[in-house]
């Protein structure tokens, strides 16, 4: 199993940390391709590969994927773009939220076809989510 | 010429006032299916509908439309998503950006296949942005 995890780099690290916790846990299923979106060196200022290379690598990373798993609660043009990307290819798609009452979750990705979405708390609510998920193909 | 306007409504309304004078412009190119992303009125909260006929709706205008301009300034999970959308279903694509310190554009969207981005500073740099854009097929 290859997993694409998607977060906000540019569009806001406020959540980097919650992404290494969710990574950590994804390992348990199988390959994480994009463990970089975890690093705590990572900064909103992104990678310093050039735009094409990483852009490159990662629609190749998105194909190579079973599924995506992406953590929505932080604003992303990345994020939102690969999940475009990723429900018109067929992929599963698995989306995290962390309801609040600051910010509502984008129509597009609460309502899109070929999305399961699942709201949570904390990292602790992530393990029963992932073995929902992946206990079913 | 249908044009599907896209900008950010629930990742933030910053930048309502510039979306306004976006499809004031674009009117002179074309129909903008989604005039109601620069309604003044129109929260971060989103539209009272709920997000399933919001998605279906805007879902079918992206598909009627033959292009889509959208502002990525504001970093939002639906128009992320919308420009993976079009992309994949070979609409133009035409992204505009205003450069700043504080922010980079996400290398998905800069570095799209299918995306024409321009940086731009104010909406009187749009005219001539939307001049080129149209006047080639």
């Amino acid at each position: 199993m290859k997993i694409y995890f998607a977060g906000a780099i540019r569009g806001g690290r406020d959540d980097a940390a919650l992404y290494l916790e969710i990574v950590k846990l994804l390992r348990a299923f199988g390959e994480v391709l994009t463990e970089h979106v975890a690093d705590a060196e990572l900064t909103a200022l992104g990678e310093p590969s050039d735009d094409r290379a990483i852009y490159d690598r990662d629609l190749a990373w998105l194909r190579e994927a079973d599924c995506l798993v992406a953590e929505v609660t932080m604003p992303s043009l990345g994020v939102g773009y690969e999940i475009g990307k990723a429900t018109e290819w067929g992929r599963r798609v698995l989306c995290l939220y962390r309801p609040s009452d600051a910010r509502l979750l984008s129509a597009m990705i609460a309502a899109s076809d070929g999305v399961t979405l699942r709201e949570y708390q904390s990292a602790s609510d992530l393990k029963e989510i992932f073995d929902d998920f992946f206990a079913t193909r």
